[in-house]
């Protein structure tokens, strides 16, 4: 190895011969001669490609025009067709153990399936966009919100994760909306079903669970989460997975910053949850529910008017 | 499309075609043959070569001496000089609805202005690291708060972002600020006004509002939210924007973890708020607010000690 | 400058005047003719490296077989052990003020420690990855977790961290970190001691304190925060570092969403701590702490269920 090295040889052999056990003891944690692990920044590119798709000249090329945008989106859906099929294949043949005709005419099948949806889901991220601008006093106008808000970014990462989840894709969906939980703070599972119209404000700290169900118009502030209560295991101590376990919000709902809801419950139509509430129960259509103020202890320290830096500043 | 491809030439074009309508049907969620968008990247490398000019040698090149630092401003300015212009220009157009010599003259002159302050933005931003340095147990030296804090990206581009807000430069501030909301977890909007000696530990899910005014020497921890308690409607059912609907804190005030304050109250001088208090009111001068310790319950499970992995656990 | 500037040649010798004096007023914030920085680039770059080779295919190349498996390993340890001395020596030489043949031997050593233990890394990686596996029941399998779960970022970012901090390598273990809290809003102090089986679920907003110590098979969730309580100060006041002043979690503690544990408490065995919880006191083994539901309040609001978007939402 290098001049200043430490290494001896029989260190460098007896190190990487340690490191080529390890691989084989921990079969885990490698993923060596097994073929076809998707491409995460594939997948990445993809993603971009599509917002370019859905959003065109707010992403991807500036210079569209009513003349060129046939010719760009053309292009564009050969190489997402050609590109999309592929990574789907890939993920595919790894749940599945190997690859196969059957498979590589799913991911085709799959693959078209999602490009012919992209009309329809156009009309639902327009809704999300308007929602967004109608949500918040601070949104000068709808470009900002397309442009710049992280919500626009988690909201339209999942509705396309989602797409893929239904249609059986194994691991894209949630490499995407792990992808768009890294850019935005917002971890929304690519399983969870949301209505139209739906906005998130800030958003860090965001969680939807899995099997979560959200209606029409609903709007979710920074730290909600919407979560499992506990996991019940079986004999073996194994837990169980895929039942409904996540709440269910209906129409209009909205919940307020830090709110914490667990389990399969219902908040009802155009019920309101407050900040920092934390319910584990059902709530009935048009209530409003909050923490009963908890008790302020107020203490006065006249002297720490001139702590400057110096003070003890103490819980 | 690709060989594999199940599109035919019919579903291809038809798709083509729903895609085309659906960009003309939604036009808020597309941005064809409407020039001056800004670009996202070209802000994100600006506010990159802006670090370097504030924070020379820890951001952008390592290399600088004594002897070549006026050289690397020189060439740093010219750039920053007419890459801004453009990106100001471009922000103002879209918000005018198109380019006029007016609104070149302006971005001109904004940029000029910002230019201008770098000297005054870099003394704020010295009382900041030294606030981060004072205010944390863990910091090793100022070198690690500037070189590796996240409070550094998101405080130092705030401040700038600010400068543009008051400038009357649209759109540009908040993507500047979501960029670092984006990296850091902190979301600070460009309108809130935040005096010197700022420090921010940890911060992921930190929210401050728009019209949010914070005094000298003020620290808060993550998941703070300095928000709005709700917003009124006009009779046409929209929401009122730009009044006055997020707190001020005093100096010295000090906000712990995951504390919430919404709506338009004062937190006074020297004031100590504690995690996770829940405030919708204004607090005195010196006082500390905490919450009366919630009630725990405690209960025992002695068969838990022998679990393992296979045992319910159960909030 | 440009031709559109508004800068004359006075304006712009002006400012680059003042920036200069400046830089040599406020020292803390450039680093001016003080060689010796690390690169972040380069141990972004390094970091990516080495997840490559702990978890090989999974991260870098896709196209390893049993038979380039080792001419991967050799490669990637002889950059390895190059390029991470190096960045070692300028965090050293940093920190003592300039290079050293002291400072490059003791570099080269801890690089030596540091590679030598990968395999012993690996395995405590496998623990966690499993954990995950068996803590989740969104989890499909545990490819599912390497390839696409923050926690493995974060948790294997801190793991190499931690190893850096205990041979006394300054400035690194941080900055690697911080870039791991970037991409996955997970900040774990490279101080904090981890046992075997750690996982962390969903994670934005997660802060794990310097000196915290955490056993065996403990599981956290979003926003669980691991702190201090409040900081000494000597006589002169400063605060006082470096103390134990973070919680101790014994083994198989579980932490549920957004509680807060403050200060050198100790969360018996097998203990179980509910969402949003506060604590600064310690908890026996086996036991549970939840929080005695807050009282809510219940307000019915019949109109609110025909209001759409226009009505008020409130809190």
């Amino acid at each position: 190895m290098s001049p200043l090295t430490r290494f001896t040889n029989d260190d460098a052999i007896c190190l990487i011969s340690k490191l080529e056990d390890s691989y084989f003891a921990l079969p885990r944690i490698q993923h060596i001669s097994k073929a076809y692990l998707p491409s995460r920044p594939a997948i990445y590119g993809l993603i971009d490609r599509l917002f370019g798709v859905l959003f065109p000249g707010f992403f991807g090329p500036q210079d569209l025009t009513r003349d060129n945008i046939k010719y760009h989106i053309i292009n564009e859906l050969q190489e997402l067709n050609t590109a999309l099929a592929r990574q789907i294949s890939q993920c595919m043949s790894l749940d599945a153990g190997g690859p196969s005709d059957a498979i590589e005419h799913q991911a085709v099948e799959a693959t078209y399936e999602f490009l012919l949806g992209l009309p329809r889901l156009r009309a639902l991220l327009a809704t999300d966009v308007l929602a967004g601008y109608q949500g918040d006093p601070a949104a000068a106008n709808t470009d900002e919100v397309v442009f710049s808000y992280p919500a626009t970014i988690a909201i339209a990462t999942h509705r396309m994760a989602h797409i893929f989840w239904n249609l059986k894709v194994p691991l894209m969906p949630r490499i995407m909306t792990e992808h768009a939980h890294s850019r935005t703070g917002i971890d929304i599972h690519p399983g969870a079903t949301i209505g139209p119209s739906f906005f998130i404000d800030h958003g860090t700290g965001v969680v939807i669970g899995e099997t979560t169900v959200i209606g029409e118009r609903c709007k979710l502030y920074q730290g909600v989460t919407l979560g499992a209560l506990s996991f019940p295991h079986d004999d073996q101590g194994q837990i169980h997975r895929q039942y409904k376990r996540h709440p269910t919000l209906e129409d209009e709902v909205v919940v307020y910053a830090n709110a914490t809801i667990l389990g399969d419950v219902t908040i009802g139509k155009a019920a309101t949850v407050g900040g920092g509430v934390f319910l584990t129960r059902s709530v009935p259509p048009g209530c409003t529910v909050s923490n009963k103020a908890v008790e302020l202890k107020y203490r006065n320290r006249p002297n720490s008017l001139d702590r400057g830096y110096t003070a003890d500043w103490q819980i």
